[in-house]
């Protein structure tokens, strides 16, 4: 074979019997992941002493790499995609979602702007505002009128880029161009994700300017409690810009009152964001649209289909009320991406509405999950969800051990040990020890609760009864010591 | 069926027959690409009139879905992966990547920190450290010391954690706490990618105070131009505090002489940071290090897999000389995710390397890619290409029509028409009009070039040598006119 014609390149029809195999892999992977330890065993450093230090000089097979994913990297993986993961929230995937990764791969286009593959834009335009229907969020964050959505890495990148076009708004432009003054504050309650904090420093706002608002009994944000701390830095001097309302912390699931806390935005003029990662799907039931109670006085708003609407990571919505108060504060045209279709005004042009220019075709697993399931699939699995974490709430309730450490409105329990904090933490040790099942904790008011997220794919009943097992032999076990 | 067995998931089985039906259907693309027009012929908003307006409320058959990718998708897309693809940059596919990408989906792991997949964790440092060896990086940029590489995003994303790192370098962590005071300076050449300014805007800098420093006939960064600029700015007042340099700009792949900048960075105490986005991979071969010459002296490097090295977006490379600056700089720790693992000190959260906090294991695509090619296989392809480009380059300084416009030290052949901006741009026109390539442009000293971009994984002399027949019946086409 000539240098010129030789190829290194994996011919179609061996792709295809490898594409077999690993597809084939991933029903294996699925089928049996109940049967492992939800949580990996590994030591640090395990993983990477298996592998070769150096890269190989010429090519493997496929059956190499599949044999070390099962071998070296399977004992490594904390499985996310068990029935049995109740940890810090679902980031769940899902057959129609896996498809449409594997078909964006395939297609690898780059959508960075309409004109560089305009499909790309046009799905996912499309199906955000799907979205804007399926969980009866405002008309003003459809992208039909001045506003739209976009699909993000992460709930905290959504953030960041909310935050950026706030700080625009407020400065007149004039932070973009001359850089921060060190007077723009910025408004959480003390419950909030930490990604506003660290969007605050990413974008020179400044972690010491992102002032932690009281919450109340069920750690929701304290209106009063905001606008007294509004009022006093108006008074200092200084220039409030943005408030971020959770609809549904992540320590608890707690919902600020997104409402009154909308009243008081707009009576100072403060962007009001809400960051409903976890909890949003749980709009797409009717009865559980009390999460974005009083969304419409928001500017923008952002949840996580990665996490409990059965599409893979990565892919959360982000929703403006007004494109341009995002693409102004995010967009930078040099010579090489001129295109006559973006001059035109006529199309969207998504790099203009994230941090990063590239962007991979994300929409399509999502609008895949999206038709699979139809809106009806989708309601009828949240609602077990909320159903089993509604059970095994009334089980903590009635326990003689255990004790319910916050609200439940949908699918995470706090809970905890009567006996106290370090009982707690021996429970919750004593759970994850046997590995099956996988629980993670957070601390409110200064103690430690255990929290059990509900909301894999493949939870039932059954999954859930088993921790009740579990963290009754926890319990017993504790009193033997 | 009782309402808590029914299920609406796509079962194993279905899912194996839609997944090898979708395999089917990417073998069948990769096969038939060079036979679609490169460049989407559709008008905005073509592809969204043929979606349903609404989401359908029960679920629908993974073949409808195929069938709309095929009918509905694929009129709207532009053909990256085309071997007639001569745009922007490579964004390469590969079968390898392909199947990485899908394995990755299907473990769908949430790789935020060591302790919730170590093997995504592990996987990715490992994999960083043989780009390292693969590219003759400095030994400082792995992570079996300070330093260390991790996968993000997009370039952008890298620059921006740099610049970020650096920021808080210069201000001693200040502006993550106070915010910026708009007296930080950052440099770059008047060619540098619009990434760095948009970093600059999102980090809170400002764009006014990203100074952009002239070049050379080359369009290579002037170090004496940095070094007063330095002084001037210093003389000010004014706190220079990070310089970008370009390994290979976008416009014209010019190479900044890294070695006199970093001189001029470490005589002033600035970070230095590489974008190698586009010509990075060429390091792969020994005879091509010319890139990354003068690299010891940067305190970060990125460079993008996923442009030409044969793995899909998103795949950026990310490496800093000392890791402590970053994690220093992005690390935020809420409750929740606190752990053992974190708190020995004893492995990476890759969390702290980046602006989001969750992320998918795409380090398996990348260990797929290189383990496939081998390093030989990779070296063989990006020498193919740089082979490509230099005989095209040929071509145009041979031909009566057109001009080379700059230097070509790799795979991208910038020119013109000789007869000046108004006809290069007709004869663009009416080549990307054929569809049977696709090239873009760019601007250098002021007067309009094509820019054929020599790189996607399939490309061959015939794609080329069309190109060359375009082009000649174009330039005839506008003697005609």
């Amino acid at each position: 074979m000539s240098e010129e014609s030789k190829s290194y390149h994996m011919d179609l029809e061996t792709f295809r019997r490898n594409g077999y195999a690993a597809v084939d892999w991933v029903v294996e992977y699925l089928r049996d992941v109940e049967s492992y330890p939800v949580s990996s065993r590994v030591r640090p450093g395990e993983v990477r002493d298996r592998l070769p230090a150096s890269p190989p000089r010429t090519g493997e097979d496929f059956e190499a790499m599949l044999r070390d994913v099962r071998d070296v990297v399977l004992p490594g993986v904390t499985h996310w995609q068990s029935p049995k993961f109740f940890g810090f929230f679902p980031a769940n995937g899902s057959p129609p979602a896996i498809l449409g990764e594997l078909i964006s791969a395939g297609l690898g286009v780059q959508g960075m702007m309409w004109a560089t593959s305009p499909a790309c834009t046009e799905v996912e335009a499309h199906v955000m505002d799907w979205l804007v229907e399926m969980l009866d969020l405002p008309g003003k964050f459809a992208s039909r009128g001045g506003g739209g959505g976009v699909i993000q890495d992460s709930a905290s990148s959504a953030t960041l880029c909310a935050l950026i076009a706030a700080r625009e708004r407020a400065s007149g432009g004039e932070c973009n161009r001359g850089g921060g003054d060190g007077r723009l504050v910025a408004y959480a309650s003390t419950q909030a994700h930490s990604s506003i904090e660290k969007a605050c420093m990413v974008a020179g706002i400044g972690s010491r300017n992102l002032r932690p608002v009281e919450v109340d009994e069920r750690f929701a944000m304290r209106p009063e409690a905001l606008a007294a701390r509004v009022r006093r830095d108006r008074d200092a001097g200084l220039k409030p810009f943005f408030v971020c309302a959770s609809a549904g912390t992540t320590s608890s699931l707690a919902l600020d009152p997104i409402a009154p806390l909308a009243r008081i935005c707009a009576e100072h003029g403060l962007w009001l964001h809400v960051d409903a990662a976890m909890a949003g799907t749980a709009a797409v039931c009717p009865e559980f649209r009390f999460v974005n109670d009083g969304v419409d006085g928001a500017h923008s708003y952002t949840f996580n289909p990665h996490k409990w609407m059965f599409t893979n990571f990565d892919c959360n919505a982000f929703f403006v009320a007004e494109r341009g108060a995002l693409t102004g504060a995010l967009g930078v045209l040099p010579e090489y991406l001129r295109n006559e279709a973006s001059e035109s005004g006529a199309v969207i042009d998504y790099r203009d509405w994230q941090i990063p220019l590239g962007r991979r075709f994300r929409a399509l697993k999502l609008w895949f999950v999206i038709r699979h399931y139809g809106v009806e699939g989708l309601r009828h699995h949240v609602r077990r969800h909320v159903e089993l974490a509604r059970r095994f709430r009334q089980w903590v309730e009635r326990s003689e051990d255990f004790e319910a450490a916050a609200d439940c409105p949908l699918n995470l329990v706090c809970f905890r040990h009567r006996a106290g904090d370090e009982v707690s933490r021996r429970v919750l040790a004593a759970v994850n020890d046997t590995g099956e099942a996988y629980l993670t904790h957070t601390v409110l008011n200064g103690r430690f609760a255990l929290r059990m997220s509900i909301g894999q794919t493949h939870t039932e009943q059954r999954h859930v009864t088993r921790v009740q097992e579990l963290l009754q032999d926890a319990a017993a076990g504790t009193r033997a010591v």
